[in-house]
Parts: C-alpha cells; sequence; structure tokens
C-alpha cells in the first residue's frame, strides 16, 4: 500500500512523535510506501484564503467552496495545496496523527482539511458520502489525550464518547469523501499514563498496525440510535 | 454588557459578515459596548507553537499546556495571545460568527482556541466546567452552513444534528471553561435560501437579538441519552 502519515504536533519528543515514528518503521518494514505531511515542519499555513488560487473566478466575491471547484478544474491552486493533493491522490491509506486539542484537530490539521479536501477535488456537489471522490482510500486517526479514559464516557464529564468526538472528523470529513475509515487508535491520559503506560501503548499500536490491511471500517450510523 | 465578537471569515460580502454587522448594530443600540475581534483582517495566526511565549520554562521539551499555565501565571505569553486574553477578561458574553467547514470552525477560529482559551487562563486542572474559570460569562455561536437543514437530522445523511456537530466547541470548549452557552443561531443552506430566504433569516437573528440578555442557557445532558 501507500500510505500516508499526515502528523501535526510541534514537539519531537511528544508522543505523538513516538507514535508516528512506530507507524513509519512497522509499516515501511511491512512493505508499504509511507510518505509523511510533518505540518509544523513544513510550516504548513493552515488558514483558508484567496491566496489559495492563482486565478480567481469572482475578485469582488470570494465563495471558497466555488472557487475550490474551479481551481480543482483548471488547476489554479497554490503550490502548497497541490503538493498535500499529490500526496492524497496517491494514498491507498492515509493515518492521520495528532493530539486532541478543544475536542478536535489542531488548527493546523484543521487547516490542512479546509484547504487541501477542496471541492472537485475530494468531493463535489452531488458527490458526498458514498460517492465522495476518495472512494476505495482509506483513513485512521491515531490520537492522543490529556484527560483520562473516564471522561469520555457518555456519562462522563465530556457527556460524549471519544467516537462521538471524533464524529466531525471520521464521519463528517473523511467518510464524507467516501474514505473507508478504520477505527481510530487512542491513547488516553497520556501524562498520568507513565512510562510503563505509554510503552503498552506503543505495543498495542504495533499489534494494531500488524493487521492494518485487513481491518475492517467503521460502519457509521447515527450518532444517537 | 459588554461584548465581544470573534467573527472568522475572510469575505466582506458573506452572509457570516451580514449577520456580524446586524449583531453589531443592535447590540450598541441596546446600550451594550460591543468589540469585534475580525480574525482574517487581523491577520491572525491560529498556529500553536512555542513562539507564544516570551520565555519557556523548559526549552528541549514542549508541552504546551504546561507552558501555557506557566505563561499565566508569569505573564509570558506573546503580545497577540495578550490582547485577545483581554478581550476576554472585558467581555460577559462572547458571540463566535463563522461559516460551519468540516462539521467544525474555519482553522483561523480553532486555532483561536487552542492559542488564546489557554490553560491557567480559561480553565487550570481541577478546573473544569463547573469550576471553569470563565464562570459567569456567556458564550453564543452564530453560524452559517452550505448544506441544507435536512442534512442536519440525526436520520440525516450527517448522521448527527446540528447541535451534536457544534458539542465539541460548545461543551467541550465553551462550557468546559464554566461558559454559560446560549442556543446557537444557525442559518442553514445560505446558498439555496435566496435572497429572501436570507432576509428572512437576518430578521429571526435581530429577533434572538432582542432578548440576548434573557435568554437561558442550554443545559448540557450526554449527547446520547
Amino acid at each position: 500500500m501507500n500510505l500516508l502519515i499526515v502528523y501535526a504536533h510541534e514537539e519531537q519528543n511528544s508522543f505523538s512523535c513516538a507514535l508516528k515514528d512506530v507507524a513509519v518503521s512497522v509499516l515501511r518494514s511491512r512493505g508499504h510506501t509511507v510518505e509523511v505531511s510533518d505540518l509544523y515542519a513544513q510550516h504548513f499555513n493552515p488558514v483558508a484564503s484567496r491566496e489559495d488560487f492563482t486565478t480567481l473566478s469572482d475578485k469582488q466575491y470570494i465563495n471558497y467552496m466555488l472557487e475550490q471547484r474551479t481551481a480543482a478544474e483548471h488547476g489554479y491552486f497554490s503550490q502548497d495545496i497541490c503538493a498535500e493533493q499529490e500526496k492524497v491522490r496517491r494514498a491507498d491509506l492515509i493515518m492521520f496523527h495528532f493530539p486532541v486539542w478543544w475536542f478536535s484537530a489542531p488548527a493546523i490539521l484543521k487547516g490542512w482539511f479546509d484547504r487541501v479536501f477542496a471541492t472537485g477535488v475530494t468531493w463535489n456537489f452531488g458527490h458526498i458520502y458514498d460517492t465522495g471522490l476518495l472512494k476505495g482510500k482509506k483513513a485512521m486517526l491515531v490520537v492522543t489525550t490529556g484527560g483520562g479514559e473516564d471522561l469520555y464516557q457518555n456519562r462522563g464529564a465530556h457527556k460524549a464518547t471519544i467516537l462521538q468526538i471524533l464524529h466531525p472528523i471520521m464521519h463528517g470529513t473523511l467518510h464524507f469523501c467516501a474514505m473507508d475509515v478504520l477505527p481510530p487508535f487512542v491513547a488516553f491520559g497520556i501524562f498520568q499514563a507513565g512510562e510503563e503506560g505509554r510503552k503498552n501503548y506503543l505495543e498495542a499500536f504495533r499489534v494494531r498496525l500488524s493487521s492494518i490491511e485487513t481491518t475492517p471500517p467503521i460502519e457509521f450510523s447515527s450518532l444517537c440510535p
């Protein structure tokens, strides 16, 4: 498989980085091709704006979604967006490695979706979910949390499970583009986990990676049945 | 009341901008003080990094959350973060105006939360939800969607309601800091709505604003009871 790892953490001694390094080494040793988009190292710009297009179809009124569609048709995307979209095209499976900040991805990754997952490239009008443009590709989230697992129970303080909290990314973004989304790997409470707990998480992640090719995707149903 | 409007849309002819302008004019005419953080106009940087601190407690290993706590204690935040935190301190009610992109806020606003809603400023260890540091303040989302309201039903394509989709911001971010969160104002399907539909939304928003002082907050319960 061709894999793309999109990694969003500044600190090279972080546990997110350790998980990313394990993914790269295990997947390569299994014969896969692995590319990494290290968003902090690339100084990736997450702010969607008119600067994202080499030509605008309407200079007076920017409808970002429509400009994306035009850019997809005519090749008007800025160079940094093109480079990421090429990586997406090459990938059979994209893994997103990030710490959960405010129930979501760090802004640098959120903006990667805003700018790279463009209309006409990953979805289009009338082409969402089952008919999205990334059909046949897979995705998986690999996340860490500061808070412990107890917070992430339906009856816990967050009043939502981690799967519900990740719904906007897993269903509303990845599955929206018809990607098959594998169950996420979640390392909870990484500070309190201690050396031993973090070692166990890395080992559990290796085990997950060893069957990544055959892991069945999530069947999305209504958030509350 | 002192109001802060945090506004995240580049296009000055957008419907988000129209809603923001209505809020400013109606609230001022009702005698309130209104400040606006226009994130695009300010060229707000949404990327959390070590550059956010004038002094680091550990230069070898950045734990962003802990650096925030130290910065809060000693005044080590960068100037742009300080300025926004001062606005938050002054505000009795903060309104967030943005288009829903990928079931969430545009990256420029996500990064405002990442950087401005810092540990030690809006929450702290042992001070989340009921004991968060923004107790007594209110918040409200004012959002637009491209997709129609039919998508945002529990049985709709998004497999979640707009309230569930906004849970990470309303509960996981604002209520996490003990803010009272008012029901959001949502303008669905603003492109298909047409001139008449958008006029109706503006009128409905004026009505909402006319009782903003007495609107009861959301009582958060588990996402799926």
